[in-house]
């Protein structure tokens, strides 16, 4: 069977997920290919070192370099802070090997599209880690909206809030830094923004407000002196879809109490679903037409009626979690590698993802609507 | 004891609410004064009697000039379509009667400003029906945001979803009216930007977006003859409150499967609340700083502890409704009408609202942020 | 238009209830005769004269054979502690009165099925305060089996848990006195079991539990001397229905945190309903045979398509509450009294109530499986 | 490191979840011992080889003697029907080796308590999978209870109900086989048995009822034959536990619209917890003793400071899933069979739930109150 060798740069959440998940999507997918676990990579050699045995690595490193030369490895996951994750993609593609790179995939379109060309052009595929679009609801709602059973689209309406910043005295991070980070519309509101795509398809104006609530924060933990927030913690936006439906998302990492409110809520002519990722195995469906008094919501339960969930269990309620997700993520990352579909959303959707993130940073600066079309054309891209 | 004569023009839904709510108030609350039913107005006579039969009322007519001449009554509820809303009261008011009208209080805001600016001048006590700020529960919640339970309020969302002009085929209707009914923005948007007003304070600039996503209807239910809409379906907002908080809002009456769903939910430094309408009975409450392991949002279940409940139930549980609220409204309608304090939300603060609907009007036509209070202090009333 | 004198014993909770929804049904729903509002009874005359201002009733009493003797009184409501309702009850109908009495209906089962057996002699009306069973959607559910939308039905599991004796250090009252109050079975017991015939038939074997948790309480608030409690605070009992149904229910009222979870699921060989009281607008139906992934349960919001509901709203989502559930009883108490439809559930039926209330509680002191209907036999009724 | 050889009997989805299981331990935990995967065994030798293959077994087999023999074997799993348990686990025992059991341990007291002996004597680690005890929040649940939290424990009220037999032409099957399965009070009924034991301690007696809802099942599926069911499909049962607590369980397979409702409430004298594992997380806890009017349960979702959470993901809200529920019991096992901790529950704890099925069984087949510590001691075991 063939083999796809591969190399994880960073050890983080996200490091070990991708390991996780191909560990776990080689034992419960018919895969093209089998991965072999050649090389992580860490600043830190320690936790290289963890990482690699727990996994069964063949090898681990400090410089990331050593890894996207190697060559033994054929797919490259880059799990870095943001600002790395174009110059690491960027080597790995010159070096021919297909990327998995986490979101959002760069700090600004330019780089974005620049990461979607090269991997273009070296024909090498690409991945970017929009893990919640591989929950079995998700693509199970997808496709009943592609077959018009709750009508022509009319509305979209998305937030995805956290609380990990909520706390005023949680000290700087690189997650506030512009550049590495980049604030909460490119780091949760990559997600929606990535969600709306995959469900209402193209966004063509956006009109956003971002908002700072938090303005210092101590330099480093329990540290007296306080460094000014230059990033946003809510951002906010109005959008109209190409198709001519409407909507509205809202990101946020300052919404306590929330965890992992990534939700969204999709109106038709004819119906309507939504869906939390609070509670990630229920999908709710309403379409009009009932008999008299039983109409409302279906509660569905995710069951091996949808996709890819009969990998998990035979049997509908057995609950699907994070780390199933990212399995699923991986069963198709490795089924690009060998050659087959190419993964979406690659390195071209999320360029298109951040040329609307972009728009609402500019939309936000300079009031009114912006096409984010616009600034994916000035950055090179093609819409 | 004093008594208030109480007339009511129109037998619709809330003309029957009104009438209700203050025959169920004057049973459960100690009024100073005892509302006495005389005369009751609707176009069609058969209403008329049957509505002034079953509350009691002394007599009924089909012309609301008699009624707000009759020197009998001391309260006029206005119940009627939107664009009678001034006439009536301003009638009324010239009269030297109490109002208590139905939301939107006018069309434009120049009209709401005309009829506030009477009231007061009149020295008349006025009321506006946004019966949801009526709830115990939101009460509550705006005594724990005062309180400063949840820290300096960041962050307001609020949605007020129906889906009764959802079907395509409804056809033409007065609410579709630009003027007698002006679209959603002005139906439920009132409502959430009432509520948003009420927890969170002034609203000083909006960012809109109003679509109309049945282009158009049939010309009277089964007609073939279609002609176009001309108000909007769906209404979006950005917002950005005087107190530096952000927000957002929607108001939609084609969100097939919603039937209630007005819901808000405030973050603050501390911790956040949120409450539906569709589940009045249940207000979420997230604190920061339990426990470990233990943090959570707490529902709590509506009781006696909370405003006005225990005039329904010395027990908790008991189940507010719709028309619980609306007794709790006329409990306090009777007592300005009596002197006590004045009701809020008054004419002054109804055309605040109407302020925030036309701002969003106009953003929505020019694009960019407006400041509702350019339009307040443009149609003469003062911020 | 017909009249009928209203006598009401009690001005607590549910002597107010019992007012405030004779008043609301008199003026939502076209009812054969006017409730009048002739005369209110409490021992403590302050009180029957406050109820008897604010509902307009014509006199005031402290002693309740003025009431059941008062030639204009027709309807006798009968809202004291539970071991009074027999004698007033018996002496109301002795004067020819119909009577409207709280649950549950009398201590024992003997003096129930007298009870039943008086007004039948006496060819008067009667009905029991079962209030939940007047919720649309309870009736709603009702139909739907009736109609076998779920196919045979197979199970019915049913709880009423609330948390009002929760605290151990709330003194002793009357609801702990064996007979005036009869313990958590009778209390709230009743209204479970009510519910389990009126949705699923006959009980004909019950297998029953009884706990005292709080084995002593303070005799009076505050004070420091003890009292054993001889009631029960929470009541389990297995259920053989005589349809070959099985079931289980559950009564507590010291269960923490718990205010009006009297809740419901009924299932069937095609498919399930249930329902909590928490959340009253709310049917949940599951039909087997939907499209593939498209099953769930539905939650049905209640609305003008189910029974009454529209009285209060010509819309749905518009939220009954607990009165509207007991004016809905009044309307049909006042119907029944008026010649109509014969009330369900009258005396008979909270007869066989009681009896399978004994049933568990002798059941619970002797072992195994005992049959309401030999208790209700042996107590001169027929089953 | 020390490896532990692994043996699987058995590829359905439990086989798979073994190995899966394990597989994700050994990467997510610092395991004292490194599972080294040996031998999977099914009847069927393409499922066997499609298994080891996936997961890396370095043999397969179609006879499970190959593989108790096989000397390099440390820890047997036993996923097969459940009559097979008690043959196959003695074998592996009496090699000396460790064994993972899939519940219900054996179809009888007497064969459950011989395998504990077994395993006693022979000084093997032995481990039974009633995966839902390893919930983060299960476990966390146990500790708030242990703490005292919510007081002296009063009541527990548990069910689990799902629908996979539901419909009446579903074929016969080994589920329905008296010794094979035994019952739906067997397959979920110790589910919910081994949770109430977790949480609230021993069960002193019990008083149970079981229902056959679908009398005959064709033969085979789309068969004309029938067959007669001799097994329970749903199962209730009274408790009464050592520590004075009472309650109440049911186990259905037949629950229409169901999939995974195991789900628990436990009341004490100063609150209250919850959870049902169609939410597996959240935890609901109620404290008696909040500020006035903000009581309430508390939505706990799970998180890093939850039971073995932290492996999964560093931050709350990412949702753990079924397979990640037996990652956390490979872990225990692993550590078990290396010499650690033993695990919870084994052998012994198993024959004790297997003692509370079976007096359920007796009680339902003789009526009245039965006291599984006798059959316990009759089976030969110790109380």
């Amino acid at each position: 069977m063939r083999e796809i060798g591969i190399g994880i740069i960073g050890t983080g959440f996200m490091g070990t997920a991708h390991a996780l998940a191909l560990a776990t999507a080689a034992r419960l997918f018919d895969l093209p290919a089998r991965p072999r676990f050649e090389m992580v990579v860490d600043p830190d050699p320690a936790r290289a070192e963890t990482l690699a045995r727990r996994f069964g690595f063949a090898r681990h490193h400090t410089d990331w370099r050593a890894l996207v030369e190697d060559p033994a490895v054929d797919l490259v996951s880059v799990t870095t802070p943001n600002h790395l994750h174009a110059p690491m993609s960027l080597a790995a593609i010159a070096a021919g090997k297909a990327v998995w790179c986490e979101k959002p995939l760069a700090p600004t379109t330019r780089e974005a599209v620049a990461m979607a060309r090269a991997a273009e052009e070296a024909r090498v595929a690409t991945a970017v880690g929009f893990n919640y679009l591989k929950n079995p609801l998700v693509r199970f709602a997808r496709e009943l909206l592609a077959a018009g059973e709750i009508g022509e689209i009319w509305s979209f309406r998305g937030i995805h809030a956290e609380d990990y910043m909520a706390d005023p005295e949680l000290p700087w991070s690189w997650r506030l830094d512009p550049v590495a980070g980049g604030g909460v519309v490119a780091d949760l509101g990559s997600h929606i923004v990535a969600l709306a795509r995959f469900l209402v398809g193209e966004i063509a104006e956006v009109n956003g407000d971002l908002s700072t609530v938090v303005g210092e924060r101590p330099k480093a933990p329990g540290a007296a002196e306080r460094v000014p927030v230059e990033v946003d913690d809510v951002a906010r936006a109005l959008l109209r879809f190409s198709s001519g439906a409407g909507g509205s998302i809202e990101a946020s990492w300052v919404a306590a109490g929330r965890k992992m409110h990534l939700a969204f809520e999709v109106t038709g002519s004819r119906g309507a679903l939504r869906l939390d990722m609070e509670r990630l195995n229920e999908l709710h469906l309403f379409v009009r037409g009932g008999p008299a008094g039983r109409e409302g919501f279906v509660e569905i339960p995710a069951g091996p009626d949808h996709p890819d969930y009969a990998a998990f269990c035979p049997a509908p309620g057995h609950q699907i979690g994070f780390n199933d997700m990212k399995a699923i993520e991986a069963r198709y990352v490795v089924e690009a590698v060998a050659g087959g579909r190419p993964f979406t959303p690659d390195f071209g959707e999320a360029a298109a993802v951040q040329a609307v993130i972009d728009a609402i940073r500019l939309s936000a600066r300079e009031g009114g609507w912006r096409r984010p079309a616009e600034l994916l054309y000035e950055a090179g891209g093609s819409p």
